[in-house]
């Protein structure tokens, strides 16, 4: 009886990994990763270093929903079939070895494993194994700390309405914007009817070689990848005043 | 020329440190960390079974501070002059060697050690290596995803208001809160003004080998540490609905 094992492998430096999923990815003789149609996908490409060279890899191809909106049942019906059937491939595999599934971040912080971790339930011994989330890449990144004292810190998606992303700007003293991308000019418009603009951070491959962290007042709307972050930081309580 | 290197050691199992705060301090000639006086301190704790036999170590007492009461200016005062005493002597210390401060969690998310951070700039080269936040050892303690889709996340203080912590306990789809303890009938409160208490659960010393999972409703208002987390799961868009 073999296990399924969710490794999350951190913000992107392979040496952000934890002891525990560097050593279970290295003995690993079946490996699973999600990754979008044609790409290399940035779960295997941080692992790349640490695979076996006999490793069995299971490439699991998210399927092209650019024509559907997000919210339409034909895009609901199209994910859920792709779960599904990697949920059938996992808990067959299951029953005679272990698999690594290779996760971006944390696994249980807004993860695609997520939805193969309920369709295995019952039908396979599912074990996570937390990683650092990619915000905290980003946010040490920036060489600032995020959140101090009584802070309160919201982690938002850019694909919420424009008024909700104000709203909630507006109430909390540190932020997290995921989900980017195309989102940006209406992040830019909330985060400004909120009056944190300029303070608002743009930071991508946080930990990464290629690292970028700019204000975000001065990003190109058109340079702006999905996986782009946005970042206020917190100026609550510190003893001695701000330093 | 020394380094101060803060190396995050995430949730309490050791197995969970980065290979490369891993690596750190399994070198370091001197560590530093934070504890309660007459307490071994949970870092120190975490880290025991990676530091050399021959390894310097400078315990950083926090003064006590049981008196007065934690918004006083006797107390800012009482802590800032341990933070610029330790920032004193680390910086004197990093013109000769590398020392590493070991910090549970992430250093960056309300992490003592940013106080030092700030009080070092310009005076010692700091390097901050990120770890897996408490939060997200915790929520992974209670085997379930915290948020999902477009969920809004938010992490609150129970130092904070009663009035303050059920307005975003309303507003967020998913709830992080720590520093517990002796405000714990005032979360209970606000959780159930916002009708999340039922939901709520509280987390000790997640993925430690004496973890503890529990109903917030069920548990005995003597019995929270300052260290315990309630965590409150999001239930947001998965494809095929709810499983």
């Amino acid at each position: 009886m073999g296990r399924i094992i969710c490794a999350g492998l951190g913000p992107g430096d392979p040496d952000l990994i934890s002891v525990k999923a560097d050593r279970l990815i290295r003995l690993a003789s079946h490996v699973a990763h999600f990754r979008k149609a044609g790409r290399p996908g940035q779960a295997r490409r941080i692992a790349a270093g640490l695979l076996r060279p006999d490793v069995v890899e299971l490439a699991m191809e998210y399927p092209i929903t650019t024509e559907l909106p997000f919210d339409s049942p034909g895009y609901n019906a199209l994910l859920a079939g792709f779960y599904d059937y990697w949920a059938d491939q996992l808990a067959d595999l299951g029953r005679t070895t272990d698999v690594v599934v290779l996760c971006e971040g944390d696994p249980f912080l807004y993860g695609s494993f997520m939805h193969l971790h309920s369709r295995l339930q019952g039908r396979a011994e599912v074990e996570v194994v937390p990683g650092i989330p990619g915000m905290v890449g980003c946010w040490s990144a920036t060489g600032t700390p995020i959140t101090w004292g009584d802070d309160v810190l919201s982690v938002l998606m850019g694909t919420l309405p424009e008024d909700d992303l104000a709203r909630h700007a507006a109430a909390a003293d540190a932020l997290v914007v995921m989900k980017t991308g195309r989102n940006l000019p209406k992040i830019r418009r909330a985060l400004d009817r909120a009056g944190r603009l300029d303070q608002a951070w743009l930071v991508e491959r946080g930990t990464m070689p290629d690292q970028r962290v700019a204000p975000l007042a001065t990003v190109d709307e058109s340079d702006c990848p999905y996986f782009a972050i946005v970042l206020v930081h917190g100026h609550g309580r510190r003893p001695g005043g701000p330093q």
